[in-house]
């Protein structure tokens, strides 16, 4: 068969990865893919600039319309990131025919429903493996290996840079604007963090697996999103001797009101397996009604992790392009006309444990004070640590309170606390997370 | 679209948990595959006995052979075991153009290259993704998620009643016999357990997974196969305090003498996450040169786990059945007509780190003996413990000498561990585990 000629727009980290892929495993994808898989053309902002990779066997332009509207190039791979050039593009390539693979979560969790209607219409594919979770193929598990499923629920830390981060503070003792300045010097964590350590990043991720696992619309308006900068060190030592480690996860799940999407630290036994998933990993936990549980682990980012996702996508589309465009993998797992509309659980509904932590004042009865509002709001107490607060100086009879609740509602949790912090028992802000035992 | 007409064969725990799937999920599976999925048929030994499952919908026969020659029926799975009548099925069904789903992994272990040539002649798919750690859905995650990458090696539990076993060695004080038993009371242990105990089953699927991530022909005949049935609680306790845990794996590993395919017990490093793999669940480490590792975790056996995997391969085959047959995923995840020749290396030229754990003799210069042959033969020790042996009377001066030896040629390691075993300085045999730090 013909070689399929590939476009790719974009020659950063993961467009020379891609191009380093294809190029050093060309006899095995070949073997493979029954074919050829060889990148015609690239766009970039500067055609001057050297990139790390070959560059002797593409044409290097810098226009990107120029690739899409190619007509030489088979499958167009969208690499530049941001969301209204790319779209732009994707569309054009899309009018002309062209199948689409992209590692552009943002565009995804953003504007994918009209990118899907779009190919859909034209009888195209829009793959888009690489936007979560790098090289896992988390999206094909999903989407295929649990076709069979209806899925109870999801969670996944799905932003390498946070787990970065919370592993560090678990294992050192430097504070969270230490370890973030390592992390950045690592190249783990971009010059403006923003997105990673505010979670914008894993609610992008998080709006694309929940769309593909219940067959909703991408609604990423609809996820609630906490990143990690409250989490301390001296919280994560406390969940550490509860029991617990502190993960940045995203969670999907379907209850009688509806579909709860949520991103958060959250307080998870150490005994799970995700539990244990450090550094700059990614896992995604799967629970489907037939299969039980299942972890999907692996890099969630960096040049190759990625390659080999959008390199797994470029094999896809190149083998469902000769089958009816109406029979194949549909781009949010469900027929486009069998999209359910899943109403979004609001956070006050939402039934979690808590973590919570209290500077209690130099008081008589201020605990007894904490204990009598839960119980009046029939929040049950898991488990207790009092300790001296190691804070405050030697002279103080201040004491920290922690408290792991039973599950509860979210909207009743938060009126005890303020009742809490109304009582004066308190010296400053409470902390809480949400804590979740993934069984 | 019309809908696609299932008929099975076979109607035990498997094809029972796939007919309540395929009926409890109905809505949510053609929400997925664009139509209907019915099963209309099924052949079963005993039209008396009763079913895990509703009947109402499906008409049962006794002649399987009325299955596969059914024109009303669009794919046949396979759910009987066993290899003659099962390929003997399969190769009509073929011949009469059906799809085809089987859980079978002796059958496609065995005769998987006959199979795949005749389906391959036909046109038509074998899909068998169930026959491998059940709804985990490793075949595709290899086949087609990783479809970019070299595979370097991969590593899997993918026998849940060997894992069990093993985790309760570790984890009570019960011997062998006992916790075999306890397995075969639970439903985890066939009453006759060698398939599982002796590695027979974990080569039939290491044999599936090593062909579809090297693109050689399946080649049972080549893997090295080693149960559970040496490993005692003792060991298993040894292990943990030099900071492994035992588990039974199976493994390929691509090198430049060739492929090594290989099932034994196995100390793995306790910090890996699969070492942290127990009970009866699956999990397999997958390292591809773009995408590094992976692991992929869920439960290896079951009625709805592996229905999980026989619908999900039903919803492929029919995706793939509108597509050119020469363009769809081949059945080895590389082209027929590309296949390589990789020669299995044999397991003396096979480059691990060992276990040894010797009971020494009561007499002077015994351990330095060792030591020297050990040297001699250039294998170096990274641990070594020393106990008195608890098995012996208190009287006793010998001792238990445990040894960790850095990676050596296993040709190597045996001749040494003759010349200990000749010298004269042991009680009793030698025990001796592979040790793999799957980095």
């Amino acid at each position: 068969m013909d070689a399929i000629k590939v476009g790719l727009i974009g020659l950063g980290t993961v467009g020379a990865g891609t191009v380093t892929v294809l190029e050093r495993n060309a006899n095995e994808i070949a073997r493979r893919a029954g074919r050829e898989i060889k990148v015609v053309q690239a766009a970039v902002k500067d055609i001057t600039k050297p990139r790390d990779c070959a560059l002797d066997e593409l044409e290097l332009v810098e226009d990107p319309f120029l690739v899409v509207n190619n007509p030489e190039v088979d499958v167009v791979v969208e690499l530049i990131g941001g969301e209204t050039l790319a779209k732009e593009l994707i569309l054009q390539a899309i009018a002309n025919g062209k199948q689409v693979v992209t590692a552009n979560k943002a565009l995804i969790a953003l504007h994918g429903n009209d990118i899907f209607a779009a190919a859909q219409e034209q009888g195209v594919m829009v793959a888009f493996e690489a936007a979560v979770a790098g090289g896992i193929s988390i999206i094909k598990a999903i989407r295929e290996g649990m076709a069979g499923n209806r899925i109870e629920w999801l969670a996944g830390i799905i932003n390498g840079t946070s787990n970065y981060i919370l592993t560090e503070l678990e294992q050192t003792g430097v504070d969270f604007a230490g370890v973030l300045k390592d992390a950045q010097d690592l190249g783990y964590a971009e010059a403006d963090p923003t997105f990673d350590i505010e979670g914008i990043d894993a609610a992008h991720k998080l709006t694309i697996l929940a769309s593909i696992a219940y067959g909703v619309p991408l609604q990423f308006e609809a996820v609630f999103t906490e990143g990690i900068t409250k989490v301390t060190h001296q919280d994560v030592l406390y969940a550490q001797e509860l029991g617990y480690r502190v993960k940045h996860l995203g969670i999907a799940r379907r209850t009688d009101a509806g579909l709860e999407l949520r991103v958060h630290p959250t307080l998870i036994p150490r005994s799970r397996l995700i539990a244990n998933v450090n550094g700059v990993m990614n896992a995604v936990v799967v629970r489907g009604d037939a299969v039980g549980s299942t972890l999907h682990y692996g890099a969630g980012a960096g040049a190759e992790p990625t390659a080999s996702a959008v390199v797994a996508d470029v094999v896809d589309v190149v083998r469902a392009m000769t089958a009816d465009p109406n029979n194949r993998v549909p781009h949010l797992a469900f027929q486009p006309g069998a999209l359910a509309n899943l109403p979004a659980v609001a956070m006050d509904e939402v039934q979690t444990a808590f973590y919570l932590r209290l500077e209690l004042a130099d008081k008589t009865g201020v605990m007894a004070q904490v204990t009598d509002i839960l119980a009046a709001a029939n929040i049950n107490i898991n488990a207790l640590l009092q300790k001296a607060d190691a804070t405050q100086s030697e002279q103080s009879d201040t004491a920290t309170a922690i408290i792991l609740t039973e599950p509860t509602r979210e909207g009743d949790f938060n009126a005890a606390l303020a009742q809490i912090q109304a009582s004066g028992s308190l010296v400053g802000e409470a902390v809480t997370f949400r804590v979740e035992s993934l069984a």
